[in-house]
C-alpha cells in the first residue's frame, strides 16, 4: 500500500473511471476523489480525513477503498458504484470550516457522480459543513436526515450473514448453544454480542480496550472474556468474528482456528490472496467481509431517499439471502466463497449496466 | 517538460484547481483535464490527442498549458477560466467514435466547469462527435454554429498589438513603411502579412515549408522572401513577428536582433524565464505573445453566445488597448511587458473572482 514514490495513476488504477485531484492552496485542502465504477449508480463512499505520508500513499489507497465500495455496493443489491475521498492531512490540527467547504464544493462540481459520508477522520458533524457548500453527502446528523449510528445495522447484517453460514454448515440458521468468539467489542462488536446472546449463543470476547470488555460485561454477564485474539483463536469455537482491525485472518491464524464458520464486521479480513483457499482447505465457512458488512452502507445509503429505519433494516436483513447465494455460487461453480461473492457482484455492475444500453425516454 | 518518472499532481500544480484522470477501457480512453483556475468562470481550453511517452509527460503538458489558458483568457478580458486536456494516444490510429464519445461522457461529467476545443491532434469534426455526449463544447464545425477558422482573427489580434506596439516605440500606431519580418506564413502568419501589406508595411517572411512561401507570394507578389529564421533576424528589421513554434526568442536571437518591436502569433516565445529582461536591455519592446495571439480564443469563447464574427472581430480589436495597457503598466512598475501582463492577468482574476463573494439573487 505504502508508495513513496509518485504513482502514475492509470497504472495503478486501470479499471476505475475518474479519479479528481482536488486542491485549493488558501484552506490547504488537498483531496483526491476516485470513482472506481458507476455503472450501477452514482458512487458513494466515504472521506478519509488523513496524514498520509504522500500524495502516492493517498492515491494507493483511495484507489483499492473505492474499487471495494464498488463491489460491497453492487452485492449489496443498491444502485449505486463505488467511490471514495482521501483528504491529505491531520483532521485533529487541518480540519477547518473553510477546508471541509472548499471540499464540498469539489464535491458538488462533480454533479452527483460521487455521494460522500464519514469516514476515518471525518463525523456526521463534518458531513453537515460539507453539505452547506454540496447538494451529494450522507452521513448527516440525525437533526438533517441522518442515519445516525450506522454500526447498528452493520452488526445486524453480521448477524443475518452468520445465520445463513450457520443454514449451511448445520442445516439451520440457528445459532443456539453455539460457541460464537467476537474478537473487537467496539459499537459494531457490542451490537452483535448482543444479537448473539439473544439468539442464545454462548459468547466470547476480546478486545485490546478494556473499557470496551467492560461495557459488554456490564451490559451482558453472561458473555466469557480471553485476554487476546490469539487466545479466542485458540479455544474451541464454532464460529469466529473479527470485527477489528483487517488483516485478522493470516496463515497462523487459520492454521490453529477451531471454529467451522467465519463471518465477522471487519473490513479486508484475509490478509493476503490465497487465505480463502486455506480456509477452504481446512474446511472453514468463510462468509467474505464486505458481504456481510454491508449493512452501515445500507444504512447510509437509505439518507437518499429519506431514511427510514424500517426499510433499511428489511434490507440489511437481506444479507442473509445474498450470504447464501455466495455459498451456493461457491459451490455450483467450485470456487472460496471470497470469489464467488466477487463473481456475483462483477455480474451484476456488468449486467445491470448493459441495460442502459437500451434507449427509454427520460423517467 | 518531460517526465519519465511519475508526478505527484499537487506537487507539479501547485496552483491547479482540480486535475481530472479519465479512464475507460473499453474504448482505450486515457484522459487528464487540467483545471487551473475558474476565478473567472467555467475553465476553456482545447484537448490536445498526442503520444505522450508517459502518463508524467502528459500531466506535466496539460498543467503547464492550462494555466496559459487562465492568464489568456483573464488578460483578453473573457469570464472564462482556464483549462486544458490531453488524451493520450496517436491521434492517427486511436481516435475513434467511442473514444472520443466516452471523452464528451468525461467532460459532461464536469458540469460545465470545462468547455472543450480543438488543439493538436483534433479537429472540429471531432468536437462534433464529443457534443453528441457533451453541452460543453467549442470548435465546432460551422454547420453545427462554429466559429470557423480561428487563424483569422488571431492574426486579427497581432496585427492589433502590433499596432499598439508602434504606438509606444514610434509615437503613433502605423507600420507604413516599416519592415517586419514574420517567421512561418501558415494560416495565421498568412492572414497576418495581408494585414501588413494592406497597412503599407515592407514584409520579409521565412517558412520552413517552400508551398507555404509559394502561397503567400502569388496572393502578395510584393513580399521578400529569406531562407531561414536566422537569415530573417540577422537582416534589418523594424518588428520581428515569431508565428511558427515556440521558443523563437533565444539568446542568441536576441542578440542580433536588430528590430525595435518583436509581436508575433506564437505561443511560449521566450525560451527560457530571463529572455524578457534582455529583450528589455538591448531597447526592443516586448509585446507578450499570449496578450496578442488572444484573438483565436477569443474566436471559439464567443461561440458560447451564438458565434458573431462582428462581435468576435471587435473584441479582438480591444487587443490594441490591452498591449497599450501592458506598456503602461511595465513603464509604471518598472518590469519588462511579459512581467507585466502576468500582472494584469493575475490582477483581474484576484480582483473579479473575489466580487462572487458578494452574495446575490441567482440571476
Amino acid at each position: 500500500m505504502s508508495a513513496s514514490h509518485p504513482v502514475d495513476v492509470f497504472d495503478l488504477g486501470p479499471e476505475h473511471e475518474q479519479v479528481v485531484f482536488a486542491n485549493d492552496p488558501g484552506t490547504g485542502l488537498k483531496a483526491v476523489i476516485a470513482i472506481h465504477s458507476t455503472a450501477l449508480g452514482p458512487a458513494l463512499g466515504g472521506t478519509r480525513f488523513h496524514p498520509y505520508a504522500s500524495t502516492a500513499d493517498a492515491v494507493a489507497d483511495v484507489l483499492n477503498l473505492s474499487r471495494g465500495m464498488s463491489y460491497k455496493a453492487a452485492l449489496a443489491g443498491l444502485d449505486l458504484g463505488g467511490g471514495k475521498a482521501v483528504i491529505i492531512g491531520d483532521p485533529r490540527t487541518a480540519k477547518s470550516e473553510p477546508l471541509l467547504r472548499a471540499y464540498g464544493r469539489h464535491v458538488q462540481s462533480l454533479g452527483g457522480r460521487y455521494y460522500t459520508a464519514c469516514d476515518v477522520g471525518t463525523n456526521s458533524s463534518d458531513m453537515d459543513v460539507i453539505a452547506r457548500e454540496c447538494s451529494y453527502v450522507t452521513g448527516r446528523t440525525v437533526a438533517h436526515g441522518g442515519a445516525g449510528d450506522s454500526s447498528v445495522l452493520t452488526a445486524y447484517g453480521v448477524f443475518q450473514g452468520m445465520r445463513a453460514a450457520a443454514t449451511v454448515a448445520w442445516g439451520g440458521p440457528s445459532l443456539e448453544g453455539r460457541t460464537v468468539g467476537v474478537a473487537g467489542v467496539g459499537k459494531v462488536g457490542h451490537h452483535l454480542v448482543r444479537h448473539l446472546v439473544e439468539a442464545g449463543a454462548s459468547v466470547v470476547v476480546t478486545d485490546v480496550d478494556p473499557a470496551a470488555v467492560e461495557l459488554v460485561r456490564s451490559e451482558l454477564p453472561a458473555v466469557r472474556v480471553v485476554e487476546s485474539a490469539e487466545a479466542l483463536v485458540a479455544g474451541g469455537l464454532d464460529v469466529y468474528a473479527p470485527c477489528a482491525l483487517g488483516g485478522a485472518l493470516t496463515d497462523e491464524v487459520v492454521e490453529v482456528l477451531s471454529a467451522r464458520i467465519v463471518c465477522g464486521a471487519a473490513n479486508n479480513q484475509l490478509a493476503h490472496p490465497g487465505i480463502e483457499k486455506m480456509l477452504e482447505e481446512r474446511g472453514i465457512l468463510y462468509a467474505p467481509d464486505y458481504c456481510v458488512n454491508a449493512g452501515g452502507l445500507i444504512q447510509v445509503a437509505d439518507e437518499l431517499e429519506g431514511f427510514s429505519f424500517e426499510r433499511a433494516q428489511q434490507r440489511a436483513a437481506a444479507i442473509f439471502d445474498t450470504t447464501l447465494m455466495v455459498f451456493e455460487l461457491a459451490a455450483s461453480e467450485g470456487v472460496p466463497p471470497a470469489i464467488a461473492a466477487d463473481r456475483l457482484a462483477e455480474r451484476r455492475m456488468r449486467e445491470v449496466s448493459r441495460l442502459r444500453g437500451m434507449w427509454v425516454p427520460t423517467r
